[in-house]
């Protein structure tokens, strides 16, 4: 079977179009009546043994081991085509105009999007798309902005393959206490100390630590949440919201302010969010908290970045590996710049993303 | 019972040195017969209700509450401290000439050190040392140089304290293989591939991925593999070890240089070091890999870094975190300039440093 490659298209006849697209979804039929492959998909027929040689615009014949070392294919875009096949999909590349479907044709619109994967027993010629898969290196840098309607199929140095499943969420919870106002409280250098507190601040309201756990008379605020709680008139501090929040800045620099409005973004939505620290994260949240003698489990662990964060795709999977492991599910709060979100009254300007271990 | 704030010390009278020196370990009895006490024990024994204020050097008593809000003792010292009490441990704030002890003087020279922790039952009379501990904010910077024979003690933001142990190690396995050399490999953009290799590199070796598990037939090794088998002349690849070095600078700058020296050392002392990928590590070793087809469990998660590198605390607990739910330690490879190791025959200029979870 003759197939020639030609710029970044491999073109076979009459016959590949039978034999490789109407029984096996490659490649994309023209009118011609012949059909065109891209060329990862004229390797992975080159790796089955379905098609002998590819031409090369020289004119030399080109098999697997030649094809696959030159700069026509990607290896890492190979592996990852060729391990979705292993795992009985359909795919293609993402090409503009390659596809029928409507849902394959958005999902080409997405520039982060390398391969429409289709249902199983589906294939080009349905109107259905499983994942949207972006091809990534493990080294490679993934901008946050990329990610939310994205799988990701990471390619580690030895080849091989990791599937992270990234989704824009919702976050919402039903905490809510009842909170008197004018609490005194003290300011110390990384925390601030409230030495008779009503019961309800830690009770009800799960804010703060105990300075011990066998007496509860001093509580120990975070500055987070006594930055919070003076905002609220709850706390009643010397200097007032703005001391608390210089001394954030001295403690952290302005992460301290973008922490800050994600903390206060996840209080308003209902979320009790408690240090993630252990955990090497931001927050830990509780979704419905009425007491504190009856918390439940921690739902999800929070990072806090900057909107126009890169993510090395080493440190998500160490996240979302650890989250998996503590039965709770790895967040990104993507804060963005507060100018951008002044016309904007229904939003904070915050996008929430949420990434799990995904196996297609 | 009076006592007096002066400097950074606070001194008492002869009845608080049988009181709490001789019974319990506070303090640093000085010739007169009388106690110094460092701020940190003053405010620890205020919070006991043994001492009822300490006088400052305005004549004012302060009690508690005003002790720990003034500038003379540090809120998370005062956690820490309070927390080993809590514990059943005695111990001294590092200060030189407080100790008697051979182990503790040692101790108290470590300018990491904070606090020189005694073995249950001991205390400054004995000879022995339990813990060397370092009190840091889960905020701050620790430089890796400090690490090794100390206990880092981490407050976090709400005042909850997490004990890492970091100690020096020797690593060393007993993994090794007879290869055959001049096994022929291509250079591909982010990997080496054998088409035909003898079955030894893999089987026996461990080295690289077969491209397709159920055909053995082609492997992949990664850039570090590639370079070190070049090097060994093992691999025999077009332009040679500086083909493939360059190729992994090209891929991930002077990193590839540190990691590559880390793979040589690991090799070196008998472990077989993969991917450290899915744990978000460097690496991942083997230290007694005689055939693939009887893989023990890996033993070590290897993350490599600048020996001038400083710790983010949140960072390092999410590493000892994670190592410790997959069973494995987490060990980091401290990697000095190549400069400095020029005149030192015996060593590879590489610190390794493990730390673990510790419950004192």
């Amino acid at each position: 079977m003759h197939a020639t490659l030609s710029g970044d298209v491999v073109r076979a006849g009459e016959r590949a179009r039978e034999r490789f697209y109407d029984s096996s979804g490659y490649g994309h039929p023209v009118d011609s009546g012949s059909l065109e492959l891209a060329p990862v998909e004229a390797a992975h027929l080159l790796y089955r043994g379905d098609l002998d040689a590819v031409e090369g615009p020289d004119g030399a014949a080109m098999d697997f081991r030649a094809f696959l070392s030159s700069a026509a294919v990607s290896e890492i875009a190979f592996l990852v085509y060729k391990d979705l096949r292993d795992r009985g999909f359909y795919l293609s590349p993402a090409r503009a105009g390659w596809s029928d479907s409507s849902a394959a044709r958005a999902a080409v619109d997405d520039p982060a999007v390398d391969f429409v994967v289709y249902p199983r027993g589906s294939g080009p010629w349905d109107d259905e798309v499983a994942y949207r898969v972006g091809v990534v290196s493990e080294r490679e840098a993934v901008p946050a902005s990329g990610l939310g309607d994205l799988v990701l199929a990471v390619v580690d140095e030895e080849g091989a393959l990791t599937y992270l499943q990234t989704e824009h969420r919702e976050v919402s919870g039903t905490s809510e206490a009842d909170l008197p106002t004018g609490v005194s409280g003290e300011l110390l250098s990384d925390r601030s100390l409230l030495w008779d507190p009503p019961a309800a601040i830690y009770d009800l309201g799960f804010y703060g630590q105990p300075l011990d756990d066998r007496d509860g008379d001093v509580i120990q605020l975070s500055l987070l949440e006594a930055s919070y709680l003076a905002r609220e008139g709850v706390l009643d501090v010397e200097g007032g919201v703005a001391a608390v929040v210089e001394r954030g800045r001295e403690v952290e620099g302005e992460r301290f302010d973008r922490r800050l409005r994600v903390y206060e973004s996840l209080r308003e939505r209902g979320l009790v969010p408690k240090t993630g620290y252990k955990f090497g994260a931001d927050f830990r949240t509780y979704s419905d908290v009425q007491s504190v003698d009856d918390l439940g489990h921690s739902e999800l662990l929070i990072r806090v970045l900057a909107g126009d964060h890169t993510f090395s795709p080493r440190d998500l999977a160490l996240d979302v590996r650890l989250a998996h492991g503590v039965r709770k599910t790895m967040a990104f709060a993507l804060v963005g710049d507060e100018d951008d979100t002044a016309d904007t009254d229904d939003s904070d300007g915050i996008e929430w993303l949420s990434v799990t271990r995904l196996t297609p």
